[in-house]
């Protein structure tokens, strides 16, 4: 089982630049999260983009939805900045990939810098990925959400479950 | 849904002491692990005993299988050494505990180290926890694997299925 | 042989809320600093202010020569912005505290980040606040400068001698 | 001015062997130390050896000292275990090298390892190097002490003046 992995940009992937002092995205860390989590899952990792996810417009969530469209790979993994994370996961359940597992992750905390959540949630995604049913979920805060019964509440940075 | 994280030591949860030079248990830090994940579940965390594996006996894995087998959960974690991971897995199954899903876990490098794989393999232990079928599993290198269908290869440090 | 730290913010001691994605200051990190450097130097930390030096005016570099003026410790550190930290050691030099040892020290990296280079130079302008003579100077990058021989290279990032 | 750093070993530059579970040496940590530092120092980096100070025995001794003798650069940080770093420095001392700046580090825990004073500690010993007067010294904990007059607590693990 291969499981493909689209790279979006969020704060995952958000690193300092020491000359301006502010926050930028170069390449994606997904290969050395892998690396230190010794992942041993086949994986083709892709870069769509690297945005924050407040300036994905409706343009490039389709751009994300194609690629999850074309994917060989059953089992999918998107890595999201999470103030939209749930807007993208609906864009694409919208285009009823019926034979797909798609789970979208993020971070709250760029993995660059030393306390990030991020690992743990890349663990966590890639794991429910290869077991749940084809649908397309949200995967935060060790939990997982179908993609119409979760909100991110901004207050507390949380992932929850509505209704 | 409640799950039991039933600690047992392994290099998961090593550290150095720096007044002898060497590798030693006090606490575990699953906790700290889970505050980094911003992991929002609802977990039981029970420390069984802080060991190294290699020193573990019959009577000590007896003890571990008495915790799963008396846990009010029906997921449940243990954290464990990697040498004899695979050991433990089998005394589980072997007690019949037919409604619980098991899933063992470590780590190659010590949490406390900056470089870890811990945090990814409890995001991947929790996640695969929720979702598999009742039965005994080895969550490593991002695969869960059933218990009498892995072996630990010493030589490359990787967890791999058997036939 | 006491010193004082007085701190003023600059990237030393900017963390990322996760909340807003954006760097911000709360508490100085001085004190984690030293604990992890296991210092065992008698000091006095004073957060003066916490600001960007980008956004330092008059007033306030006027308030950091006061802090240095009164006091009662002849050696003293001022941690700060790199980006005008050499403005700030001139209008030091200029109050010409005669007795005072003065070191102005920062970092590239918030330390709150993994791979910051502000250990590196507490460690140092700690050293050289010992064994200077009275004056004013900028420690980075593993050098100390006399306040009117050093600028930034703010393509580079680096403190450089000037004639 | 150019500063020569010879490496010794010690916990500065152990590592965790994750096949085996031990600490072990490899290649010293001091390049990507002086890279976090962004050093702009002129240095020369020498492994003399990679041991324990505590295996370190007459012979091994005198090789660092032959090492100090030869030394072109005549400010000069020796990067050693805490254990026998007293008596390294007394081998160096007694060897009378009267033009020579000669300061010993290390650290107490190892630079790999997240929590490490090693940063801390290199950018203060290659402070001092620059700037005391000829002599052999001990630099840890933020202090220098002449050869002579310390000695390693080590119920503590602190480094403290003698008499």
């Amino acid at each position: 089982m291969r499981i493909r992995i689209l790279v979006t940009g969020g704060t995952f992937d958000k690193q300092y630049d020491e000359l301006t002092g502010r926050l930028f995205f170069r390449d994606t860390h997904v290969q050395q999260m892998l690396a230190r989590g010794r992942c041993r899952l086949d994986v083709a990792i892709e870069t769509v983009m690297m945005v924050d996810s407040l300036e994905l417009d409706d343009a490039g969530r389709e751009r994300i939805v194609e690629r999850c469209r074309s994917s060989t790979e059953h089992a999918i993994i998107v890595t999201h900045g999470t103030d939209t994370m749930v807007d993208t996961a609906r864009a694409i359940a919208e285009a009823n990939l019926s034979d797909r597992t798609v789970v979208l992750t993020g971070a709250m905390v760029p993995y660059a810098f030393g306390s990030s959540d991020g690992l743990f949630n890349l663990g966590s995604a890639l794991s429910f990925a290869q077991v749940l049913a084809p649908g397309v979920y949200v995967a935060m805060n060790g939990q997982y959400f179908p993609w119409n019964k979760v909100r991110k509440n901004r207050a507390s940075g949380i992932f929850e479950a509505t209704e």
